[in-house]
């Protein structure tokens, strides 16, 4: 099966030869690669070639569209996520409007609690199903590849549950997924005075399931006052890598948690959240491989200060976007909106705000080497604006989606 | 023609017994009257009746609407914008992230003098299609009445030209349609050396032929520095008025410039942006007639402080929310997602977000009397959304369109 694309107004986050960008840093993040008037082949569910106009080769495709004044990307990597969940939570987002602060609602029993108590009342099937709505909701808006945690479980079963549920999504196709285990999201009510308590349950009896069934490919732990302390982080990432599973953690969202350090100390894949970043925190990011992970559209919908994008970049280093799509404190997953947000508020440019949801999502995911660009040889998953004059339109044209056919896996959704 | 609706999960912003509320203020914005369970019945182009379920009348409808699970809201008012322009300014958004200032971008021939040219060279067939088709787009997001104005034209010719597109998208119907002259939205190229002639080429020429071919319902100055002063908007309004069009102006935006208390000394219907307002903008609005709309989508757009609508509520004051949809500062009507950034950013409740453009927004076009709450005897311009939960889950499910089913005067959109 070939599919033609003829007329790309612009093929965005081209790699001519081989695929091999890993990830992009600093003053990189500011180039965008494109091919203006451009044609691409799609050779059953990989990219097959690509080029200008000029250089269309006579070849028969089994389909030929059309993109005539539209523009080719890469389909989106959202590296962070909490896409299954069981219901909103509309009524503390008024709450905190009215001047509780997401903490507060946290120590009442609302927030992860609240989520935790609805996901645990909720049988599997119509779990997967309302995630499998959202997740065809979040491919509409572009997204090929997302990461999906657990953490609404705070137990043994509901953990597994939330897994096998995002396992189901990933054997469902057609969106490429990753799992991170995160059941060291908050602690339950019933081991609230018991916090060791928890701890040994995910580490002796939570974790080794987890990995028994292969139902997880990260670690994750909220590294946050009131929530996981950098002892305690240590302790469940070091259990997490005895069984192969990597760290991405949950790092100074609402203070200067330690979070960074303890992440990079354990050579995380990332370090995602990041409002609170210092030059303590620049410095340990530096020389190491772990991913800084920005979720600004948290920080728009609870109204808290933005991460410092710009000191990150201007560091050298490189930033990725993600959308944080959770119930809670970021209920959209909504990409070219995050992008809106990330370059008004945060400054970034449309070129490295792109950059960062392509090739730097695809890296915190590990999916570098197969998706993230427009490459020979790497998965078809792509898609075609409408009619937009460049890639600066997308943050631009803020609220409006610019995504008209996605195609995954070589396949039109 | 009789449509009725029926099951509708809560029928919100209602009016009992005759329509009569003018706008609402202060503490009174916080309530948001509605019916659980609700029906209701349109007639022709008017609402009928409506009650709870359990008063459904026998009567028979052309057509019927099951709401099972699904809200009734009147049409939004979207009080302020520009929607009729040439072209967008992607460009400039860039080169804004990359540290140019607005003013500056405006100081350099870029912002509403870019427009002015591309505006100009464009034939009013082609303005008035591009027009239609954003007119179209915020319909489907639930706008039933919006205000345009004129001022990318700066001269006699453009501006009759865009108050001529807009007439023609008045008789196109659906959307209820005011006009305002904006003449003074800048002093054009050829002015800047004579600005006082450019004041009396408004005076003088553009608003006699405006006011002779009844193009116009309101005359707009941006008041502001660099713009046109506290005493050039007063010869502005005034000559306005000699031709009874009442001002609604541009005010305070980017500096306390002294627009809000222009306005309401010449009995502004209304005073927009408000990005800067102190203790004697709020003493000067209360006791007046004049409405404050506050236009956070270009805050947010324009990375600037929002507008304090706490403080202007507190103060007993009504809040009208508008979107400023235009190329420059707002490339955004979406209304639902200015909802959402009102309640994020200015930690306006739902209900207050939701009277802000509806009533107040009618109020701030002087509809009152006839949309912007469900009252027997209004327009039947309303829509119907999503299954959601609550008027709550609105602002909540942020960069989503909530709305499914859009009426304008009786007829299914």
């Amino acid at each position: 099966m070939r599919i033609l694309i003829t007329n790309i107004k612009q093929l965005c986050q081209v790699e001519q030869g081989d695929a091999n960008i890993k990830r992009v840093s600093g003053a990189e993040m500011a180039e965008l690669p494109s091919i203006a008037d451009a044609w691409l082949m799609i050779e059953n569910e990989l990219i097959h070639s690509f080029g200008p106009m000029g250089t269309l080769p006579a070849a028969n495709a089994d389909k030929t569209i059309d993109a005539t004044g539209k523009l080719v990307l890469p389909a989106w990597c959202d590296s962070h996520t909490h896409l299954v969940f069981a219901a909103p939570r509309e009524t503390e987002f008024v709450d905190r409007i009215k001047g509780l602060s997401y903490e507060e609602i946290a120590r009442r029993g609302g927030g992860i609690l609240n989520s935790a108590r609805k996901l645990n009342a909720m049988c599997e099937d119509e779990l997967f199903d309302q995630s499998l709505e959202r997740l065809h909701a979040v491919i509409k808006t572009g997204t090929g590849a997302i990461e999906i945690k657990s953490g609404y479980g705070l137990c043994e079963e509901g953990e597994l549950k939330m897994l096998r549920v995002i396992r189901r999504l990933k054997g469902q196709g057609p969106a490429t997924i990753k799992a991170s285990l995160l059941a060291a999201h908050a602690y339950p009510l019933e081991y609230r005075e018991n916090k060791e308590g928890y701890i040994q349950l995910i580490i002796n009896k939570i974790l080794p399931r987890v990995a028994g069934e292969g139902l997880a490919d990260y670690m994750d732990v909220f590294c946050e006052q009131g929530f996981f302390g950098v002892r305690e982080t240590e302790r469940l990432l070091e259990a997490g890598w005895k069984y192969g599973l990597k760290p991405k953690i949950h790092a100074n969202q609402l203070h200067y948690s330690g979070g960074v350090q303890v992440g990079v100390k354990h050579n995380a894949l990332s370090v995602d959240h990041l409002e609170c970043v210092g030059d303590a925190e620049i410095e340990a990011l530096k020389g190491s491989n772990t991913m800084p992970v920005l979720l600004p559209g948290a920080a728009f919908f609870l109204g808290i200060q933005y991460q410092p994008a710009r000191k990150i970049i201007d560091a050298g280093l490189p930033v990725c976007l993600a959308t944080d799509y959770n119930p809670g404190s970021c209920p959209s997953g909504n990409v070219p909106l995050l992008i809106s947000i990330a370059c008004t508020q945060l400054k970034m440019t449309p070129e490295e705000a792109i950059n960062a949801v392509t090739i730097n999502g695809a890296a915190a995911m590990e999916l570098e080497q197969s998706i993230g660009t427009i490459a020979v040889g790497k998965k078809a998953n792509i898609f075609i604006t409408n009619k937009i004059p460049s890639f600066d339109y997308i943050p631009y044209d803020y609220g409006n989606n610019p995504v008209e056919t996605v195609i995954l896996n070589g396949k039109l959704i």
